[in-house]
């Protein structure tokens, strides 16, 4: 799913040149491992929406945003790099992750590369540019640190899920959003909408990710299901498992995610657990709740074809199955 | 070793005034992390050589340089986080290891908040300052991995060690000098020489690290020594030993060099094997020429107190014990 099967395929493989120039180096191997990862694809999310909210508020001149798209992309990538050392996941976009193919060292150092290629991009830009971006990387590192602090806690609510999403997912995916308003020439109003907008939307995404953890394909996903259980990250499903099932199962449900190492006949045990509860039906509902609100807030933008294609993104999020 | 005794003790206050203030965030842990490396001292060589450079060249009003040596001590405080993960050190200036203290995950998220942050500081500087420190992190990068590549191959030669600590350690403090005397309203000339000076400076500084790492009191080092031995990297000491040692020293260096694993008496036969080629000594006079170029690069500039202390800093590393 590179595209979405939105009309800016030609955008899009802007930023994949672009991403590839800046992954050159003289040290071949930093290029081949952010090849590796960066060339296994992925859905393309930040760089759609900050390409789509330039169009949407009027832009003309693509170029600058493509390079910014591919500045959010790399940071992306980088720290999908670490957090797969972090996960100990095997699998990433149907590839053996990369730090298993090329050692921890050598994975740690390439994401470290790639956040720094992306502010050398980020250089040409105006501080404002700049310090959208590096804002959403702190608030991304807070959520990343406060999912690790309450790994394995049963007791993390609705509200703390959606707190860190927030800053994990959807800001990244609405400082593109707000960046390419921004190089567009959208005026504040219209700025503010689509950065609202890339917020709901960026929620709606990972509950949408939690879900397919949960349901998914495993050769569509191109990564085994029952992550989140295994890391013991409490999804909106587990909150909501931890609060549906029979007493039995949910404190079956409890004692799997609180342990560290589970067996696979665990995770899977768990993952029965949360479909029987009804959760993955709740959290559709959720989801498509998130995208209502991400439509609602794009009133302010002028109709129009790319108006309406923020809006069908929505619809394809919603209903993705990798 | 936390001012080096030059007169600059303000400015490095100042220094670690913002660094404090760069590193907060609502996620305490972050913070903790965070000052828990960075608290730990270390001998702030970036900011010492950006504010002497900034002076030296006639600066003013030294707060924009403060803001970037901040800057480049917290990228360096994030390699060091990554750097321990990679190597398996335990100790660092003299405390547990971060990521042995707080775990690999939260270490290696702190790094990249560091990271961030530092970008972010960058941000509301001029493009050409955020691009010189860009370039140096992509080429610290490259250092990086082109060590690991190198890690345990004994045909590792001089000028190949050279070309690494030229982009791991050399260029790093030779942009903060650039920076610096940029915002000191340098010429071209001056601006030149002091990154030239900061690069002969940086490589002096690196091979004094490296004799440190053979011959250090661990007590003053506050981490052990043998650790280059442990991890393969073929400093220029280890490559004199291989050529000047007796065929069987040589041989046996060779072999503990490249195994993985090796055992602690392993480390201390290399250790030993070293001392006696006479490899420490000739790593001092190497030192001490590189330290030199670095005193002769600073021809262009005006005398002055300035001049004398950066000359005086050449002697203070050559001379250093930690």
């Amino acid at each position: 799913m590179a595209s979405w099967d939105l009309t800016i395929s030609k955008e899009l493989s802007m930023v994949s040149d672009f991403i590839r120039e800046s992954i050159h180096s003289d040290e071949e191997l930093l290029t081949e491992i952010a090849d590796y990862v960066i060339g296994a694809g992925g859905k393309r999310i930040r760089p759609t929406v900050a390409i789509l909210s330039f169009y949407a508020v009027g832009g003309k001149n693509v170029e600058e945003t493509v390079k910014i798209a591919a500045a959010l992309e790399l940071i992306h990538t980088a720290t999908l790099l670490h957090d797969d050392i972090n996960d100990g996941s095997s699998r990433r976009r149907g590839k053996l992750a990369a730090y298993k193919k090329y050692g921890v060292r050598s994975a740690l150092v390439t994401g470290d590369f790639l956040f720094t290629q992306a502010f050398s991009i980020g250089s040409k830009f105006e501080p404002a540019i700049v310090e959208i971006t590096a804002e959403a990387c702190s608030r991304l590192a807070e959520g990343e640190i406060r999912q690790q602090i309450r790994a394995r806690d049963v007791a993390v609510t609705e509200k703390d899920y959606i707190e860190i999403t927030t800053r994990k997912t959807a800001w990244p995916i609405a400082a593109g959003a707000k960046i390419g308003a921004i190089l567009g020439g959208g005026n504040l109003e219209e700025v503010l909408a689509v950065f609202e907008y890339g917020t709901e939307l960026g929620i709606a995404f990972q509950i949408v990710d939690d879900v397919l953890d949960v349901v998914g394909n495993e050769d569509v996903l191109g990564k085994p299901t029952g992550t989140d259980v295994r890391e013991g990250n409490i999804t909106l499903l587990i909150i909501d498992a931890l609060q549906r099932g029979s007493s039995e199962d949910r404190k079956a449900l409890a004692d799997i995610v609180k342990k560290e190492g589970q067996t696979s006949e665990e995770v899977h045990r768990a993952l029965d657990i949360i479909v029987r509860s009804g959760a993955v039906d709740i959290a559709r509902r959720r989801a498509a709740e998130f995208g209502e609100r991400a439509k609602a807030k794009l009133g302010p933008l002028r109709p129009g074809r790319f108006k309406l294609e923020l809006l069908r993104l929505v619809d394809l999020i919603l209903k993705r199955e990798s």
